[in-house]
C-alpha cells in the first residue's frame, strides 16, 4: 500500500510553478514573456505528478534577462589581476591579436568517482556575448596596473569584446571524465587569455555540484523524490541559488528555494518548520476553530473537538499515554490544517514522534479526513528516519484500516536529517518508508569534495602546438588542437574516449584502431567501437551563440540520457573501474616529438 | 639579509587601491563618492607597505551601491518556501504581529577548532533596510501556495517590511563561541519567521570563510603576506566575491581578484601565469628589444644582448649547461620585463626551476638592474616550496655578491601549490624563504568544512520563552530573551562567554558568580571576572541601521583585536581547550522548569 504513495510522487505544498520571465538580480520585466495566468496551472490536487513537461521552457526574452544576470555577477573585473598583466604584456610585444586555443578540462574525477557532468556551458556563452569593459573598469584598471602602462593599452581595453572567439563545447549536463577537454576556447591570445578566470568560475561549481546531485540520485534510486533544500547552508546566496538550479539538472525532484522556482521554473515544497510547532502552547492559540467541509457545506464545524475526539480514538487504538502529549504541537498541527486542510504535511519530531507528534498528526489528519480533505503526510527530522519511517507507515496502516480511512493508504513520508551521499546510500540500502528525501548542506556544498578544479590551458598559438611540459607529469599539458570522440560498445555503453589531432579523419565504427590511454604504462590499446560520437561541436562564432540555449528542463533530461551510455561499472559510487581516454597515434607522435624538442639542446645562446 | 626582504611586504604587481564607489552588479556610479584621481595614489616604487590605513573608508554612498547589491543578490524570494506558508498560518491564526525573538547561532566551532569569527552583519543589516516583496513577488507567490490561500494573505505580504524588526548583535569580526546567540531577531512573529533563510544564508559563509582565512594566517605566522587567489574554484562567482571580502578581513594581505579590489579597496596583486610563458617559443617574439634605462637615458639598449650576456655569466656561475635553458621561457620573461620593468616577477616552474627558470630570471633580472630597474621576484607553483626556496634564495645571495647587485638581496619568493592549512603549518615549521603565500582552493571553499551549521531558533513569543525539548540533546535550544556577557582574566584573556535572563544584572568585575557550563555534567562552577564586557548591542531598529556600518579595514581591525584577547590554548589550530560558555542560575532554572513542564502530565484532553 505504501508502495503506492511513492509511484504518485507529491509536492507536499504542492504546485509545479511556471518558469517565470525574471531577471535573478529583480529587475523589472518589461518584455514579451509575461508570467503565465497563475490560475491556468492551479491544480485542486495536491498530488502532483512532476515531470519536466511541467516546467517551461526559457524565453527569448527570459535569455536575456539571464544574460543580464550574468553580465551582473561576473562583470570583466571578476578576474585575475594577472590576466590583465599578461594581456598588456602581449599587447606590447605586438602579440595580443595572435590566434590562439585554449581548453578546459578537470585533471581527477570528482569525490573519488569514475565520472562528472558537465554544466555551466550557457552562462559561459551569456558571459561570452556580452563581455565588454566599462569606462569605469578601465579607469580603475588604470589605478592598479603598473604606472608605465602605455596609455594606449587602456584603449584598446575599452575596446574589446568577444566578436573574434570561438568556442567549441560538449553540450551542458553531458557525462565527462578526467581530462577530456570540455571546451575548447579560440581567439586573440590577449582575449582568451582574459577569459580563464570567469570561464573556470562559471564552470567549476556548477559541473561539480550537477555532479554531486547525479550521485545522490543513483544512491537514491529512482523510486524516491529528492528535495533540495541547502539555502541556508550555500556558500553565499549566489552559491544558493546555482545549488538549486543545477542540482535540479542533475537528477533532483524538488528545491525549497522560491527563487529558483521563480527562475527556473523548478518545483518548489514545503511546510512548517518546527519553529512554529514550538511557537504553540495551547489549543487556545488555534484560530479559527472551525473548518467548512470539502464538499462547500457551509456549516463549519469545531475542528478542535473532533480532532480531540480522534485523539482520543487513537491513543486507545495505540496503548499511548494522553499525559505524554503536546497540547502546544496539537495547536501547532490544527491550526496548520485549518490554513491549509488539503496540503497537512507537518514535522512530528519537535518532541517525541511516538509519544506526541505521530499522535496529533493521525488525530488531526483523522478529522481532516471526517470532513472530506485529504492530508498529504509527515516529515521526520532527527533520529534513525528508516526506524521511525517503519513505524509511522505501520500507525498509518493501522489507522487506516481501523478506521477504514483510504487516504492513510497514500501518506508519503518525509525525511530531512542532515543526509549525506553515505546515508542516502545507507538508507537505500535498509528496509524504510520514506517517499520523499531532503538534502541540504551535503549537497549544495559538496561537502565530500568541495571544489572540482577544472583548469584552462594553452593548447596552440599562431597554429603551432604548445605545451607545459612540467616536473610534475600530473601537470603536464596535451598540445595542440583536438577532435573528441566518444566510442561506444555493442550495448550502447560508451568505453573510451578519443582525443585525436583536428586534422585527422574521425574513426569509424566497426574499424579497429589503436591508441594510448592516459595515464597508462605508455602501451598501446586496440579497439573497435561499435559507434562513434563526435563529443564537441561549435557553440559561438563571431560574438554569437550559435546553438539553441537549453533550458534547465532540457539539461536535466540530457543528464539522464547521458548517464544511461554509462556503463554500470563505470556508475559505481564506490571504487569505479576508470574510463579509458585515450591519444591517437598522431597527437601521442605530437606530444612526444615535443617532450624531445624540449629536451634537445638549445644554442640561442651561441647566436647573437 | 633574506629577512630584510619579510620585513618589507610587497605587492608585486604592485599598487595599494582606493576603494571605489561601485555597485557589486556594475550600476553606473551617479553619487558624490568619485573614485579618487588615480594619479594621487601611484607610487613609483613597487614596494609598497600595506596597512589597513590605506584603504579608504566606504562613503554613504557606497553604502547605497552596496545596499543595492545586497537587494539584487539576496531578493525576498531567495528563502525556503516553508517560511511563507508558515507566514500564512500564522496570519490565518491571527498570530503575525506577536512579539516573537529568534536567535542565531552555531553548534560546533568549525574546522574542529576552539572559535569562529563572526561576519556577514553589515550585509544583514542592508538586507533588512530594504527588505520588500514586489508584485511581482507576490504574484508568483500566489501561483505556489495552495489554491485555498486567503487573497488577503498576500496583499499583507505586500505590505510587509522591517520596520517593526529589532536587532542585538555582536560586532562583525568579534571571536565567537559554538551556542553563544550572535544575534537576536526581534519582531513580529511572520516577520522574523520570514527573514531566517537570508539572514543564515548571508551569516553562514561570510562567518565560515573568514574564520578559515584567521585559521592560515594564525598558521601562517605575521611574518609572511597572504594572498588570497581562489575566484576560479569558488562556489559560484559570488562566492569568489564573498571569499574575497572576507579571507581578507580574516587577515589576508592581498587578492588576486580585481572586482575585490575595485569594491573593497583590497589591495590586488598578480603577474603571469603559466600559459603566458608557454606561449612562447624564441626570442625572435620578444618586442620591442631594447629597453631604455631607468634614469631616462634617450638611447634604448638591446634589452636581448644584454640578457644573453649575463645568462652566459650566471650559467658559468652555477655551472649550469646552457643547453637545457628554455629559449621560450626566456624569451616570456623578457617580453614581461620590457612590458613591466619596475614589476618583474615570473613564475620560473614552467620547465624547470634549477635547468631553466632560474636562470632564466636570474639573468632578465641582472639585466634590468643594469638598467637601473629594481626586479621584485619569483613565484614558485609546483615542487617542494621549502626545499626550492632556500635553493633560489641561496643563488639569489650567490649572483647578488658575485656581481655587486644589492638588489638580489631584497628579491621575494611567492609560494602558490595548494595550500591548505596543514600545509601552511607545515611550512611555517620548516625553514624556507618564502615571503608571499598565495592560497585558492582550500581557503575560499573551506575543504576541511564547507559549511558553518548556523541555526535560527524560536526563544520567545508574546513574552514567553519558547524552546525545541528534542529527543536528540544537541538539537534542544536555550529559552527565553538573553543578555551575553564575556568575561575576562586579569591578563586580558577572555575565558567564559556567560548568557543570562535580558532581566538579571549583569555580572561585575571582581564579584565571583556561579553558572552553569553548557554542554558539561550538569555541575555548576563559580568564576569571578577581572573584566566584564556585553558582548551585544542593538544594531537595528524600526528599520533603519543604528550603528555606523564598518569598512572592511575596519573590522579587519577588529578582528585581529578580538583575536588577541583569545589566549593561545583556544587559538590553537589542533586540539584546542574548548571554551567555556554557561548558563547563569536563573537562565538554567527557566530551563530546568520548562523542561519539567514538558514532561508534566497534560490534560488538555479531558477539557473541552
Amino acid at each position: 500500500m505504501a508502495k503506492q504513495a511513492v509511484q504518485h510522487p507529491v509536492i507536499f505544498t504542492g504546485r509545479t510553478v511556471p518558469h517565470h520571465s525574471r531577471c535573478w538580480t529583480r529587475v523589472d520585466v518589461c518584455g514579451t514573456a509575461s508570467p503565465r495566468d497563475p490560475s491556468s496551472i492551479r491544480n485542486e490536487d495536491p498530488v502532483l505528478s512532476l515531470s519536466p513537461g511541467n516546467m517551461a521552457a526559457p524565453s527569448t526574452d527570459t535569455c536575456g534577462l539571464m544574460e543580464r544576470s550574468v553580465r551582473e555577477r561576473v562583470p570583466p573585473l571578476l578576474t585575475d589581476l594577472y590576466q590583465f598583466t599578461m594581456a598588456y604584456a602581449y599587447w606590447r610585444a605586438g602579440r595580443h591579436q595572435e590566434p590562439a586555443v585554449f581548453e578546459m578540462f578537470f585533471r581527477d574525477n570528482p569525490f573519488g568517482g569514475g565520472f562528472s557532468l558537465f554544466a555551466g556551458l550557457n552562462d559561459c556563452l551569456l558571459f561570452l556575448r556580452s563581455f565588454r569593459l566599462t569606462d569605469q573598469d578601465v579607469q580603475f584598471l588604470r589605478s592598479v596596473l603598473p604606472p608605465n602602462t602605455d596609455p594606449a593599452f587602456f584603449d584598446f581595453l575599452r575596446g574589446l569584446d568577444c566578436s573574434a572567439v570561438m568556442i567549441r563545447s560538449l553540450p551542458e549536463g553531458s557525462v565527462v571524465f578526467a581530462r577530456v577537454p570540455l571546451m575548447e576556447v579560440e581567439g586573440p591570445l590577449a582575449v582568451v587569455q582574459l577569459l580563464e578566470t570567469s570561464l573556470l568560475c562559471l564552470v567549476n561549481y556548477a559541473s561539480l555540484v550537477c555532479s554531486n546531485a547525479a550521485r545522490f540520485r543513483l544512491a537514491a534510486g529512482h523510486q524516491r523524490r529528492l528535495l533540495e533544500m541547502g539555502l541556508r547552508r550555500a556558500q553565499g546566496p549566489d552559491g544558493g541559488l546555482t545549488a538549486s538550479r543545477y542540482t535540479h539538472i542533475g537528477g533532483f525532484d524538488l528545491t525549497s528555494n522560491v527563487q529558483a522556482g521563480f527562475l527556473f521554473g523548478i518545483p518548489v515544497a514545503g511546510t512548517i518548520a518546527h519553529s512554529y510547532v514550538t511557537s504553540f502552547n495551547s489549543l487556545e492559540e488555534v484560530w479559527p476553530q472551525t473548518l467548512v467541509t470539502a464538499n462547500g457545506d457551509p456549516n463549519p464545524v469545531d475542528i478542535i473537538s473532533l480532532t480531540k475526539g480522534w485523539l482520543r480514538r487513537v491513543c486507545e487504538l495505540m496503548g499511548a499515554e494522553p499525559g505524554k502529549i503536546h497540547e502546544g504541537e496539537l495547536a501547532a498541527f490544527l491550526s496548520y490544517a485549518v490554513a491549509y486542510p488539503q496540503n497537512f504535511l507537518p514535522v512530528i519530531d519537535s518532541y517525541s514522534v511516538g509519544c506526541s507528534g505521530l499522535l496529533n498528526f493521525c488525530a488531526v489528519a483523522l478529522a481532516l479526513c471526517e470532513l472530506g480533505y485529504k492530508p498529504v503526510g509527515v516529515r521526520l527530522d532527527s533520529g534513525d528516519l528508516c526506524r521511525q519511517s517503519i513505524e509511522v507507515r505501520r500507525v498509518f496502516r493501522l489507522c487506516g484500516e481501523q478506521f477504514s480511512v483510504s487516504t492513510f493508504n497514500s501518506l508519503i513520508i518525509v525525511g530531512t536529517n542532515n543526509i549525506s551521499e553515505e546515508s542516502m546510500a545507507e538508507l537505500n540500502k535498509k528496509e524504510n518508508e520514506i517517499n520523499v528525501i531532503g538534502v541540504g548542506t551535503h549537497l549544495v556544498t559538496c561537502t565530500k569534495q568541495p571544489s572540482l578544479g577544472c583548469v584552462y590551458k594553452l593548447v596552440e598559438v599562431r597554429g603551432r602546438p604548445r605545451m607545459k611540459i612540467s616536473e610534475d607529469p600530473q601537470k603536464s599539458t596535451v598540445a595542440g588542437r583536438k577532435a573528441i570522440y566518444r566510442l561506444l560498445d555493442a550495448d550502447g555503453h560508451c568505453f573510451l574516449d578519443l582525443l585525436c589531432l583536428m586534422v585527422e579523419p574521425p574513426p569509424e565504427a566497426g574499424c579497429t584502431l589503436t591508441c594510448y590511454p592516459l595515464g597508462g604504462d605508455n602501451s598501446s590499446v586496440s579497439v573497435t567501437p561499435a559507434q562513434v560520437t563526435c563529443l564537441r561541436k561549435e557553440v559561438f562564432l563571431k560574438g554569437q551563440v550559435t546553438e539553441p540555449l537549453c533550458s534547465a528542463a532540457e539539461t536535466r533530461a540530457k543528464v539522464q540520457s547521458s548517464l544511461q551510455t554509462l556503463h554500470p561499472r563505470h556508475k559505481r559510487l564506490q571504487e569505479p573501474d576508470s574510463y579509458t581516454v585515450a591519444l591517437s597515434v598522431k597527437l601521442r607522435n605530437l606530444v612526444t616529438e615535443l617532450q624531445k624538442g624540449s629536451n634537445s639542446d638549445s644554442n640561442f645562446l651561441l647566436a647573437n
